[in-house]
C-alpha cells in the first residue's frame, strides 16, 4: 500500500486590482480581486521540488495586471475566461483552471470621483477544465430584511424543542447566490436581471420557512432567464429576537427587536432544471 | 506616595436595537448598535468590590429596548441625549453618561422590505456631564475615490526619500468624520448637510496633498452649517500604486493600479472656529 | 422542463458552548463552537412551507446545549458523533447530519484560572449519512515559519514571469489540515500526533516549493498514523519579501523583510492511500 | 470669526517589518507593526499644499526599513524611541513624534524555525514631543477567565434591573493593557513582569466586580515594578450566561454556558501613583 499525492491546484489569491478607463474628462472605474488556482501535471514539485512544470504564482499575478491593460477590464466573466483559458493554452503542463473574481462597485459622483457602494460584492467564478468551460456568476453580502409576512410554525416539536410557533416574525438574511450560465449572454444585462429576480422574489413571497423562501428565490431567476441553468444559495437566518419588555410593564408587538450575532440559521440549497445536470466542478 | 484610581468608566457596549414602527402597510426601521459609559463615584467597587452605587450594564441595555419602545428611535442623537441625561439624572453616584450610537442604514424595497445599505455607518456620540452636554454627529467607512486632480510633489526629499514626484494620481480614503455641535438642530438634516458638504469638498478638490483635501473637508462643513462648531477627521491614504507594465512592453499611463492594502498614511487633524475652543470630553 | 429542488440542508451555525467541569476545586473547561447542517426529505418545506418535517435550527441549539450537560464534552469526535447519531436516530425526515466543531484552546493559570491559547483552532467534522460514519480532524491557523532552508528556481519562464530565482528565502503559511480517520482512535491522541507530524515535517523540509512541504506533510501523518486515510491541506504562502535597502546603501542578507499581506499563493493538496479512495462527503 | 486648523497629525500606519538575525545556525526573529505619526509646523499642506515642510510617509516607511537593517530591532522601545527622536531632531517642521508598535510573538520550533504564538499582542507607545520623552508599554488581546471565585450582587436596582443576584459566576475578560514607564528599564524584563503581575492579579482576585479585579490589576503593576507610573485598562466583560436546561428536566450548576458575543460589559480605568499625574499625551 502506498501513499500518493491527490487531487491538487495552486495559485495566486486575491491579486486586487483597479483599473480606470481614461476617455477624456469622464473615467470608468473596475475594482476587482481576482484569485487564480491552476491544476495539471503537477506531481513533480509536490514529491520532489522540480518546479519545471510550474507558473509561478507571481506570474499570475503579473498576467493580470498585464491582461488588465491589455484587454482592460468590462465584465469579470469576460475577464475571467480570457485569464483562464491563456493560463490552459500556453502552459503544456496546465490543464484546469478557475478563475474567481470579487467586482466591488462604485458609484458616480462626478466625472472622475466615485463613492465605494459597500452593498453586495459581484462575484464571477471561471472555470476551464477538460470537461469544456464554466461561468458562474454570483453575489454575496445582500442583506435583505421583511419586517412582517414571515411565520414559523408547524414544526417538529421533540423534547429539546422550546421555541414558541410564531405567526409573525422579521425575516432577515444575507444572501449568498452563485448561478452557472448554460450559454454565453449579455453578462452585465443577465447579472442584473438575476440580482432583481432574487429581490424580487425575497420581498414577494410571504414567507413560512427560511426555506420555502430560498426555492422562491431560485425558482424566480430560472424561471426569467433562461441562459441560467442551476442557482445554488445559501442564507444564513439573521435571527431578530423580539425582546420581552413585560417586566418593564411594556408590550412590544413586533416593534423592538435584538439583532442577534450568534447562532444562526443556516439555510444552502440548489435550484436546478430538471434535464440540467448539476455540475460540482464548476462552483 | 500612595497607590490611587483614576479616571474611569463602565457600561454595556454595542447593544444591538433594532425598532420597526409599524404604522399600517408601510413600516419603517432603525438599525442601531448602542454603547453606554458611565462615570462618577465608582471608588467603592474598585477598592472594595462594594457596588451599592453599581447600575449593572445589563440594566443599561435594558433601558436601551425599553427606551426604544417607549419614547421610539427617530435621531440618533435624540435618542442618546434621552439615555444620557436618564443615567445621569436618576443614579446618584453617576454624573457623566457617554451614550455612543452606530446606525446602520437601510434602503427601501418595499412597504415592509428593505435591503441593508452597505456604505457609511452614521455615528452619534452624546456625553452628559458636568460641564454640559455635548452633540457630536460623524460618519465612518465612507470611501471616496478621485480618479485624477491629485498630485504630490515639493516635499522633503531626505536620504531616506525614494517616492517620485507625481502630477496625476488616484487619491482615495476611507472618511472618518466626526462634528461637534454648538447648538441644537434639525439633527437630520444637519447630518445630510454635513455629509453632503464633506463629499462635495472631497469630489471638488484639485489636491496637492491629502492634508489639504482634509481641511477643506472640515471647512465647507463649517462654512456651510452654523451650527457645527468643530470638525475631526482621519483619513487613511489608502493607496492606488501604479503598476509597471514595461516588463511586458506596455505603458500604463494611469489606467491599471494595486489597490494596497498595508501600509497606509493616516491623516488626521481639527478643522475649528477661531472663537469656539475645542472639547475633547466631547468626542 | 421543471424546475425542481436540487441538494440542501440546513442547520444552526456557532453554537458557543463553554463546558466546565468542576471536579472539587480544579476545573477543567471546553470550549466549543457547534454547527449543525441536517439533510433528508425537506421537500416540502422548499415547495410550499409545510414545516412538518423540519426540527428547528433552535432545538438544534438547545440538544447542543442539552447533551453538553448530560453527556459532557471530552473530545470534539465524540460529542459530534454523539450529536450527528441523535438528530438522524430521531428524526424521521433526517438522513444525513453534519457536525462541524471548533474548539478553542486555553492554557492552565491555576486550578480555574485559564488563558486563551491564541494559537491553532482544533476541529472535527463529523457526517453521519446512507453512507456510513465519518469522522476527519483538523486544525486551522497554525501559523509556521522557516528562515532559511527555502529555494525557489527552475520554474516556468513566460513572457509575464519577472519572479528572480532564489536560493534562499523565508517560507511562512497559516496551516489548514483535515485529516478523516478510517477507524475510530483514541482521538486526543491521534490529534497531538497528527499536529505533531504536520510541523515536524514542515520544520525538517529543506523545501524548494510549498508543494514539497505540503505533500512532505501530508505524508508524514499517512507514514505515523495508519488510522489516516487521507490528509487535506491549503497553504497559503505568506510572502516575506526581502526589502531592497540599496537606495540607503545598506545590503540586505535576507534579514529585513515585508511580511505582505495581499496577493498571497494558495497551495492546496490531498495526500492519500493508494488503497482508500477519497470520500468528498466526509469534508 | 473665522475657520482654522486645528491639532493634527500625520504619518505611515502598520508598516510590517519581519527583521531575522542569522547568527550562524541559530536564527532570532522579530515581527513588528509599526505606525508613524508626526505633527509640528504643518499648516501650509493644509491650507494650500504646499509640501516643503512635509516627510513623505513613503519615506517614514523607508526609515523603519532602513533601521530595521542598520540599528537591528531588539526591544520595540528602543526601535519606537530611535524613531520618534530621528524625526523630530531630522525635520526641522517636526515637532512631535509617536510611534506605536505591535510585536507579535512566535515560539521556536528549531533552529531557523518558529510557531506564531497566537495569544497577546505585545505594543510600545513612544512618544517624543516638546514635553519630552514618554514610553508606554502594553498588551492586547490577553484572553482570561476564571471559572469561579467571582460574584456580583448587592448593586443598584432600579426599574430596570432584571439581572439576578449571583455568588457564582465565570468571568473572562480580554485584557487590553498599557503602563507609563517613568524611568527607561530593561524593557523586556519590566514587560514579562508587568504580564505577570496582571495575569497573577486576575487569577488571585476573589471578585465582586470586574472593576474590583481592574483594579488589582493595576495596583500589582504598580506595587511590583517602581519604574511604572501608571497603568489603564480597558477589560470587557465576556459574558458567559448560564443556560436554562430545566426545560430539559437537567439542572446546571454552573457547568453549561454561552460564551456570548454582544453585547458586553466594558470597564475601563487607570490605577496611578498619587505623586505621579497622568499624561494624555503618552497614550
Amino acid at each position: 500500500m502506498g501513499i500518493v499525492l491527490g487531487p491538487n491546484r495552486y495559485g495566486k489569491a486575491e491579486t486586487r486590482v483597479v483599473r480606470v478607463v481614461r476617455d477624456g474628462e469622464r473615467h470608468e472605474l473596475r475594482d476587482l480581486n481576482v484569485s487564480v488556482a491552476l491544476s495539471g501535471d503537477l506531481d513533480a514539485t509536490h514529491l520532489s521540488g522540480d518546479n519545471a512544470g510550474v507558473l509561478p504564482t507571481d506570474t499570475q499575478k503579473n498576467t493580470v495586471y498585464a491582461f488588465a491593460k491589455e484587454y482592460g477590464v468590462d465584465q469579470p466573466e469576460d475577464f475571467g475566461l480570457r485569464l483562464a483559458r491563456h493560463f490552459v493554452a500556453t502552459q503544456p503542463t496546465i490543464h484546469g483552471a478557475r478563475v474567481h473574481i470579487e467586482q466591488y462597485g462604485w458609484r458616480r459622483l462626478g466625472p472622475h470621483s466615485f463613492q465605494r457602494d459597500g452593498a453586495e460584492t459581484r462575484t464571477a467564478t471561471v472555470t476551464v477544465d477538460g470537461a469544456g468551460e464554466w461561468v458562474v456568476a454570483g453575489l454575496a453580502d445582500l442583506v435583505l430584511l421583511n419586517s412582517t409576512d414571515s411565520e414559523f410554525w408547524g414544526y417538529v416539536k421533540d423534547p429539546y424543542t422550546t421555541l414558541p410557533e410564531t405567526k409573525e416574525r422579521v425575516l432577515a438574511t444575507a444572501v449568498s447566490a452563485r448561478w452557472r450560465y448554460s450559454d454565453a449572454t449579455d453578462w452585465a444585462a443577465s447579472y442584473e436581471a438575476a440580482r432583481a429576480a432574487l429581490v424580487a422574489a425575497f420581498v414577494e413571497t410571504y414567507s413560512f420557512s427560511l426555506q420555502q423562501t430560498l426555492y422562491a428565490m431560485g425558482r424566480r431567476v430560472l424561471e426569467e432567464r433562461p441562459e441560467v441553468a442551476e442557482v445554488r444559495l445559501a442564507l444564513p437566518n439573521k435571527h431578530h429576537l423580539l425582546v420581552d419588555l413585560s417586566p418593564f410593564e411594556l408590550d412590544n408587538p413586533n416593534e423592538v427587536f435584538v439583532a442577534a450575532d450568534r447562532p444562526y440559521g443556516l439555510i444552502e440549497g440548489a435550484v436546478l432544471r430538471s434535464d440540467a445536470p448539476s455540475y460540482d466542478g464548476a462552483f
